[in-house]
């Protein structure tokens, strides 16, 4: 039986809370709603390059989690989602301090989903935007 | 005065050093020559997502470290090299194991430098192809 | 001297005027303002592929017009702008009628420009959404 | 019944014949193998900007044509090819004279097809690379 919109969210949540990734990452959700998860990274000295900037690797990974939550709280339990490319524009480079990144899907076809993202440092300033494809394939009921 | 080949290997090489988010990601530096980086990880349980594949972030992660690595090797201490954009395609999923990313520069021009990157599991199969941006930033003398 | 706001947006007008490519294409331009551009295309038989859509080189064309305009109107006749990259998601097959793109700069640095894109149908269905980098050339005074 | 190579082939060939966009834009095929497709571009008058440069969109037409093309040797007539998105990084201005799209597919999945482009000058010289992801659908058999 389908899932409602309220279990594919709850589900969208259990997941991010079952990869340990997000742990070692340091990235929280904020908040969940169909086709829009909002994640949250608080820029520490272990994400920094020796430059003393967020590395180019820090944002992809938030990224990344904000458009799969995002997509996950439309397909819930019966899709596993896979990237399947991805890409981000740096607009600022960020120091330190919260980070929030806004994942969107602006369309779920049968194939494939089609999201995009905004990730904001602690003023509101937007520092880099982008987009992915994820691949849904059914899981087996 | 302008470094030798030599001398800006050894400064990429010292960059990653001193840059905190290697040691959080488990990143390490296999081999670098002028305008070439080979990075590598070994996916462990804190890579993973709730699915045992590795999360859509660590790729990308890997992936800018070796472009970039690949990138200062030309440009050694002289410049800062920011991230403009970057992009990654998925071509299979990563469960478990060493992968590692060959990041090549495909042109340095004044501006900005081109790079692209290979990742491949333990087996040698291609996972991941991507490129990216580096915005040069002279520094001062 | 530098110039005005309307002077830049005549400049980013006139551009495309003289640029052949926007008469092969049948490429017109709606509107222009201070960061963005709305340029339209009437997709006819010579824009479409053997399954009778439009071919996949049409919306980038018609995307990086966009773009390029928006950013032609910040920067007028003082720069050169040359695309460094740019990508494109498909959101809807296109299939007859006309087409328009929304160009917008998103973030107008020293070097790079940042810009997005919408392109959506007669309808007003988005059909194609991306971005580009332009590398500033500041032109001989 | 399914295609031999030989039959693919020919069907990505005659594809190409009976699309218009082919003629508008003057883009030719060279050759085709599996997996593998070429095809060329004189730059003409009317593929300029005003600066006189070839205009940022040509580049991306011939390479979704070449990448397209290398899809449908593998696929044939049994499925179509949606692009579902593509990126180009532009590595040095165009003025005249032949460009060739060497598409290649990476790998060919159950859902969708990742390729990659080379763009060369008259003079083997690389001016744009790039990748593309296509969605297959099968036909009505």
């Amino acid at each position: 039986m389908s899932q409602s919109p309220a279990e594919r969210i709850a589900y969208a949540r259990s997941w991010t809370g079952g990869s340990p990734y997000y742990g070692r990452m340091g990235i929280a959700v904020e908040s969940l709603d169909e086709g829009r998860a909002i994640l949250r990274l608080d820029v520490a000295a272990g994400h920094l390059n020796a430059d003393g900037i967020a590395h180019g690797g820090v944002l992809p990974a938030l990224a990344d989690a904000a458009m799969g939550s995002a997509a996950r709280t439309l397909h819930g339990a019966a899709a596993q989602l896979l990237t399947a490319e991805s890409n981000l524009r740096y607009l600022a480079a960020v120091r330190a301090g919260v980070v929030r990144a806004e994942g969107r899907v602006v369309k779920a076809g049968r194939r494939v989903v089609f999201t995009e993202v905004d990730i904001s440092d602690a003023n509101g300033s937007l520092v880099a935007r982008g987009g992915a494809t994820f691949i849904i394939q059914q899981r087996e009921a």
